[in-house]
């Protein structure tokens, strides 16, 4: 999906109608999910008299996921009715979605039961991941009105949904698909062409297959595979796809060079599956073009600062969640700062005995930090300056380890003066002064200024020692009192910001 | 990588000593930016007198990856330097990383060069993606130096590294490797046996055929298929791979049972390839017992959840990104607020003219908004306000034409007072109490409480009305004029909470 063509149409009202789901499982249940979390009703089948045990804890895991993914107003979750015949629940349905095992007899056998029971003109929905269409509608009385809408687990949370046609499917009911699956937050992709597996499978099935042979030849196991994809190319993949991606790999030559250098290897007996397409000179042209269509004018440094960016932030996400190639990120960030400490880094930290405010905080705005008013979000201030204070807290000696033995500040008072703005890439600092020390208390203030020396922002705060046991106030350790008082003997000398000490409103 | 067993190892000398590149291409250059970011000087050798260029973009593609991915303090960048010949650039090396075109003659002769002119105990790390390390050591005099580190563009930013032995390498070597590696922010797999393409390229090439094939029967374009990989199964894969994954949708009948219901699958003829081992219980034993050692206990349900939160946050830094999977995510947002409006939700907004605080944001506290203090950071307070400040906004007529046609408020001044601690995935609401709205001025406070009512901080703002364009102080447009006098009016009456006005360290 280019950002110039998306083909996302907007839509306020619920396209489906009463919608059926046949078939309880991890497919049925994805679907009842998405669907009801869009404040759709649902109505399911399913001769397991447990299914709906496992479908109302979609129900939940979809609303969760839903809640994580956006601040927006969410529609309240909608009833979703279990029958216990297949006919009461099509009969009043409009779209009746089937998610049953991958047994075509079965399949056909569902579709009759429909056809018996429901409405002429609903809609047979087959989330089948390989039949053709065409297959499905053999035995069918109203076989225009099937389609299939092959999702991906988990259903309440994946955007994909392929969109295939069989031989009789009406084309406007492709269309009609077109313009619902957007309502639910899903990306429906038109297959051109039916085949069996249609396309993502089509991958997923060639990549099951040469994982199977590396774990029969004992090459790696299931743990080593996964780290293969997901510290490697799934980072890729999760953004850009195949052949954006590769479009890079050719460099500024293009796909045309990439093809010349990675197409020869196919020769080459690398792996087990050997029926390969001729690389004629028609082949590589269509791919070239195509690809040339899909950059839609963005140069290779275009795209190589877009995939980077896009990578850079799944990892920071990664991170957040401790998970995958995240936890190589934080290894990675514990590594930089002991070598910052051992003055393996040159760029070493600052003296704080100094009578000067400290260096606390030093980096460049990450683009997603700002917002629809082109520039840092508010918010990002408080964020730099909680930065800050943590650099300032890891000079003084709060560190891992002290954390770990329960002790901690905790910010109780901001005040921040909002002065410049800042732009995506800009370089900002952040210098601190201590104000006072005392006990139990921190009062500092940090000044953000960017490259040019323009004082972006003031943030004022009082912070508190606490006990992360007991959550509540205590004294700091010694040597952190100790490397406090220096500070603030130092910095009693320098000249007070006239930030310091404002309350809104008042003169 | 699980959690359990990370294989990350602390390090902070570096472990390479003098490094030098073969090759300044893409993969060259990546390694080159990869060391020298990382503090370590460089030596490079490319015939073509223009790889310098290449390599200083790259230098400066890995710095800005380096500082988006991390706050971290980096070390300073290590000197490149270019040489004119081959023996100049290895002649004191302790690292020789061969990265030239992928032609076995090449290569060959490349070693022959560098075993003239280097010292004998250097380290010879092959980029190949392809051959195997011990026909690469064929003719080598020393061939026990030479192993395979195989990495992924951008190599300045994808963690992955297959590490490959020949049959005549040193098994110190590899181990030495192993500890290396994350030095760099790098992780380092290594491959049991050795085989052609050795793992993550096998799954490319097999994706890369059945791409061709699709191509080629006009079923898909390349954006299409870059679709049906990055709306889908990218998204799972950049954060558990294949193995992980269909763990989860085998269900509680775990792996065996996948394993049941895909495996027929592959006796149908769904894909141009067919070759395919037989699936025996044998080796379905092997790899639901490998699965099982990768889970480490973690049930289904943990790894759903865990799968949730990873491809949400995945989706959120998309979206972040304006790519891929990210702007479904938006086009999905704007509908539910669109939705909201027209009343086709239910959790529809306030009447904002009413004598009471405004509810301006109502969310759960999603989990990478905590901190190591296990609490929401205190950064993410001032989201929560900023947040609540924008749906003020659009309640009061500042939505997106507004600010399209050059209007909008930049916060100047904000007070925060922390009064109690937010866990992850608590309800919380913030009310939004007007206390003044007079020329270009609004003077507001929010309060942020927890679904059981505690108060857990205020947030007192003052915004200014700007133009986008002048970026200065303009008055606002007369609706929105009128919006708020009639808010203040119904404010007016209000109480006024005891955290307005304060000043930090004032009584």
């Amino acid at each position: 999906m280019n950002k110039q063509s998306n083909g996302i149409m907007a839509n306020t009202g619920n396209p489906f109608g009463k919608v059926t789901v046949i078939g309880g499982g991890v497919i049925g249940a994805g679907w009842a999910s998405r669907m009801a979390n869009n404040g759709i009703e649902v109505d399911v089948y399913d001769p397991n008299p447990n299914a709906a045990i496992g479908v109302n804890k979609f129900l939940t895991y979809g609303r969760n996921a839903l809640k994580s993914l956006t601040l927006a107003p969410l529609q309240a979750i909608a009833a979703v009715r279990f029958h216990t015949t297949l006919a009461e629940a099509v009969k009043d349905s409009d779209w009746i979605i089937e998610a049953v095992p991958e047994d075509l007899d079965l399949k056909l056998k569902v579709y009759a039961q429909i056809e018996a029971s429901a409405k002429s003109t609903a809609v047979i929905a087959s989330s089948t991941s390989g039949f053709k269409p065409s297959d499905l509608q053999a035995k069918m009385k109203h076989p225009e009105r099937l389609l299939v809408t092959h999702p991906f687990n988990p259903v309440y949370l994946i955007p994909l949904v392929e969109l295939v046609a069989g031989d009789k499917t009406d084309p406007k009911l492709i269309e009609r698909a077109k313009l619902a699956f957007p309502y639910l937050g899903m990306f429906p992709l038109q297959v051109r062409r039916e085949i069996e597996a249609f396309i993502a499978d089509r991958f997923l099935e060639a990549v099951w297959r040469e994982a199977l042979w590396l774990i029969k030849d004992d090459i790696a196991t299931t743990g080593e595979i996964d780290d293969a994809i997901r510290m490697g190319f799934g980072l890729r993949w999760a953004q850009m796809g195949l052949f954006e991606t590769y479009r890079i790999a050719g460099g500024e030559a293009g796909m045309r060079h990439f093809i010349g250098q990675f197409g020869p290897c196919m020769s080459l007996p690398w792996t087990k599956l050997m029926d390969v397409p001729d690389l004629d000179q028609n082949l590589i042209d269509k791919i070239a073009n195509q690809s040339d269509d899909q950059a839609a004018g963005r140069s290779i440094e275009d795209l190589i600062h877009t995939r980077d960016r896009n990578v850079a932030a799944i990892l920071q996400a990664l991170k957040n969640k401790e998970y995958g190639a995240g936890l190589v990120l934080s290894a990675y960030e514990t590594q930089l700062y002991d070598r910052a400490k051992t003055g393996d880094s040159k760029e070493v930290m600052t003296d704080i005995y100094a009578a000067k405010p400290i260096l606390s905080l030093q980096m460049q705005v990450p683009d997603d930090w700002t917002d629809y008013n082109n520039h840092m979000n508010e918010s990002r201030y408080l964020q730099a300056f909680s930065d800050a204070s943590d650099g300032f807290m890891r000079m003084i000696g709060i560190d891992a380890t002290y954390v770990q033995q329960g002790g901690s500040y905790f910010t109780v008072e901001t005040h921040i003066c909002h002065l410049n703005e800042a732009r995506a890439g800009e370089e900002i600092t952040v210098k601190t002064q201590l104000i006072a020390a005392e006990g139990k208390k921190i009062h500092l203030i940090h000044l953000l200024h960017n490259q040019a020396g323009d004082l972006l922002a003031s943030g004022e705060h009082l912070l508190l020692h606490v006990s992360l046991k007991t959550r509540s106030a205590t004294l700091p350790a010694e040597h952190i009192a100790k490397s406090l008082a220096k500070i603030l003997a130092a910095h009693s000398s320098l000249p007070r910001p006239s930030q310091l000490g404002r309350a809104i409103g008042k003169k």
